[in-house]
């Protein structure tokens, strides 16, 4: 019996994540105790952020994402089931915890982070999910395990998807000859300026070189100060500026926003400005998964450039 | 039609909440962060401590606490439905959470806590319970709201119930004149000794004033070095010393097994000692809900003092 699984568009692998923001007076000293004034909790994880924003524009994602027994039946695991994003391979840890971040932030807007890494140090004994790669389109590789999105990488590659990688806040985590693996088998490098910096002097390149070496188009993005987008030509877009409420989260919307209009077969230019334009939006409220856009909205402040 | 409601033995009121024991290697500097070696989740609040456990001896308990829209359908509500505790009285403020206290501890044994108050809040703008306590022996006020504690307190009187009283960590939130209206009204008064010292201070009053002026009973514990219970005489019972790996809800627990026996008849050296062994149990393992004992549990363990 052959099951035939429903072709998706786009596959997210990466940390799903809880993230806790907690606002203070003041950080207190070891063995005193302080209130918490707010405290707020957001669904985050670079990877279901990607699959949830991607969701909302229109395409059909899935996630594979390492999570607690806490996830099941959860108010996070409801939503994004709501979001029609197949989850159907993501790696249930049943004796611990889904990732969790909490922030905490004093009343100087200085901050604390607290990561915990939890389900997610299963990733490395995980196998790659075939069958959730072989009906996708495109494999995005966000946080999470270095070794787990190599192998994905390889998977993905061997049966000629679209790959797009995002090392982001995990860059340290990656020795050299596995980020130059990862990079060798991607189609789209996604960094932010410090990032792509970074990545360029490990493996002592520049950007034409890695685009001989790997991915044929490095995107970098510069926060309010727009996007490079690197292929045969170099293109900068703009950002679309709205007050930055909370500037979690723009990242991985960008990404979402630029697979969505590449997969749809548009001009690089094109993908940048769209996913600007979704961007724009997460930015407007606090969270990763909020104001997200649909794609109506997108094309409507997409004239603004 | 009258509405006739199952009787109970015990009303625990106060706070239910979720303790995050948080083990980190140092505490970071603003601005930095850290990973979280461990974390671990537990049920607490001192007034579910007291059901939870008073339950488990084998009383009907009922539980009134401020609790957030997260409550509904968690883990922490099925496992009190499961232990039979009545909750139908509990305050749920849909657009809040429930209390959460974040207990971090690094590599020294530091420790740092943050309480978020969220739901609780709601506490001091709440009637009381009324069908809930008409139906029970007893109420127990724990740690919540001075306000709705003194609430309560005067319905449980005027229904001639026995009215047992832990302020416990919550004394400074009391002012002097709430402190002694609670005290006048409470027949039987629970502290560590810092609390009953700092209480009698508060009120100017010795132990025997204060038994003329409000409960009868004092019961004065004091971790490993046992309690003691004054009424017309003074008592002193030996705790039950185990290798305490945890001695939170040790308080809240011995509580519980005092009013278990209380309400059973026993004489007030009986109380004492059922109240040790059953604490003794509690600090076993870590969190205040772990390792209860049942009835058969404790009194094996009482007929080694």
């Amino acid at each position: 019996m052959i099951y035939l699984r429903e072709k998706r568009d786009l596959l997210a692998i990466g940390h799903a994540a809880l993230d806790y923001i907690i606002q203070v007076k003041e950080f207190p000293q070891p063995n005193s105790s302080t209130a918490i004034n707010n405290m707020f909790t957001f669904y985050g994880g670079a990877a279901a952020n990607v699959a949830v924003v991607g969701s909302s524009l229109g395409l059909k994602t899935s996630l594979v994402s390492a999570v607690g027994g806490d996830f099941q039946g959860s108010d996070y695991q409801k939503q994004l089931q709501k979001l029609d994003i197949n989850t159907q391979d993501m790696i249930v840890v049943e004796n611990d915890k889904t990732p969790t971040a909490f922030v905490l932030t004093d009343e100087n807007h200085d901050q604390i982070f607290y990561f915990y890494w939890g389900a997610a140090e299963k990733f490395k004994e995980s196998e790659a999910p075939q069958n959730a790669i072989k009906s996708v389109r495109a494999v995005h590789l966000a946080t999470g395990d270095p070794q787990f999105n190599l192998k994905c990488g390889k998977v993905a590659r061997s049966e000629d998807k679209l790959i797009s990688f995002d090392p982001g806040q995990d860059l340290h985590m990656y020795s050299r000859q596995d980020l130059e693996r990862v990079l060798k088998l991607c189609d789209i490098l996604f960094g932010n300026h410090h990032e792509i910096k970074r990545i360029l002097k490990i493996i002592n390149m520049d950007i034409d070189a890695l685009r001989e070496y790997g991915p044929s188009i490095v995107v970098k993005t510069m926060g309010i100060n727009g996007s490079f987008i690197y292929s045969q030509e170099e293109t900068k877009v703009e950002a679309i500026v709205r007050e930055p409420t909370d500037p979690t989260g723009a990242g991985d919307s960008y990404r979402a926003g630029f697979l969505k209009a590449y997969l749809q077969g548009e001009s690089l230019e094109k993908c940048g400005k769209f996913a600007s334009a979704v961007a724009s939006f997460v930015v407007e409220v606090e969270g990763c998964q909020t104001n997200v856009p649909n794609l109506e909205m997108v094309k409507v402040r997409m004239q603004e450039i």
